[in-house]
């Protein structure tokens, strides 16, 4: 995701310092993509009828961490406000989904990895929030 | 969008009373397509210079509405608090969204008709917020 | 979705006659809403083992059908090739997902709903499609 | 975007070779994320009334990479007809905002990035399908 990091350093509202929104950013669109395909192994397993929440949850998660990284990346006119509800909801996704898939994971190879993506996200998400509480963003 | 409510009323996990959820899920489809098409006006426009906040703000709003229709129309294995969370930032996208269009309603036809849309929808999931508390969803 | 035909009345690229593009844009939405709201509806069902392949059918198709909305109601500085590729994939999502929706009518209500909204908006997709060919978009 | 091919790897319906689809998928979230950035980066630079037609593109090459990234990593019950309908819309969107960002490249270092994240999607895409084509995916 370095295209997305040498994009910020050239917009023109760049933060002095994007290193948190970076790292966000690129969480969101990995773990958005990771939980889109896991969802997706889910339906494929025989038995799937034990995975209705698995795949529910991640698509939940895949939604809203697509939307929040586009909500995230717009540096103009942004609306601190609304970003820091929008990486709350994020981050309350990922710990979801995360906990979910972690109850699969010894079971299903791609629930153990959408747990790790969610958890990373989600403390993507939390630095970024704190980041932006202190004033950083 | 009366197709929506159809499908609610043959949800295996409907809802006894799915008539604020209905008009919630209906109000963010409309608003997010309203959103998506007023920032292309505004884009489209002689003094676009002067509607850059407005063209991001309906954006985001426009990206968060879908999102959270998508989230609050799934009824299998729901996750409350996500929902309310996600209620929440999709009524503050609103808010935000319709004060800018407001202020180019006099001047720009699609803006006053967005910032309507947006009043709606920030309403309709405000009212599926507390009939949610109120523990009737 | 009136709220959508009024913007592309006010819209300063406006085409001369947007009946063909507002019900293409409606149907979009109502399609991608009634999809995703389906494959929840599916993965709640008892049988959800034999409802795989239309869960992920109408994944596909909501995706689809909301990112078209978004193309085609874009107004400024247009790209006909594009917009005409994506109407075509947008159709045949439909098409897909109707025939087997279908399959599955007698038994899920929701279903037979959902098919009968990707006919709809099938049908729109092309109209909008053969119109643009006869260059009256 | 590891996380992504791992799962790949891991899925129940996984094809035998999955080294295009990987990468495919991971140049088609990278370029959904750089042109909805670019987008932004444009909105916020002083002359942006010359950037209508530049960020217009971005926003529609940002919706369709993301939902072929959705389409092409669902692996449970492909339609293979689908999947390449998408995929050339997606290459051509690519092609369309290369060509548009190139034309600011020397102005804006952030269209300059952006149009190699075209360039790269354009031909992944285009790998994908001619792959698919040879009975390879």
């Amino acid at each position: 995701m370095g295209n997305i990091g040498a994009i910020f350093a050239t917009h023109p509202q760049r933060p002095p310092d994007p290193s948190l929104l970076e790292a966000c950013v690129a969480a969101c669109y990995d773990c958005g993509g990771v939980c889109a395909a896991c969802s997706d192994a889910c339906l494929g397993e025989a038995h799937v009828a034990d995975l209705g929440c698995c795949i529910r949850t991640c698509l939940d998660c895949s939604d809203i961490c697509l939307t929040t990284a586009r909500i995230v990346s717009r540096l103009t006119e942004p609306s601190p406000m609304l970003v820091e509800v929008q990486l709350t909801s994020c981050a309350e996704a990922c710990l979801i989904c995360a906990a979910e898939c972690e109850r699969h994971a010894a079971m299903h190879e791609h629930c153990r990895i959408c747990a790790e993506a969610c958890r990373e996200c989600e403390q993507a998400c939390r630095a970024l929030l704190h980041g932006a509480e202190a004033g950083q963003q």
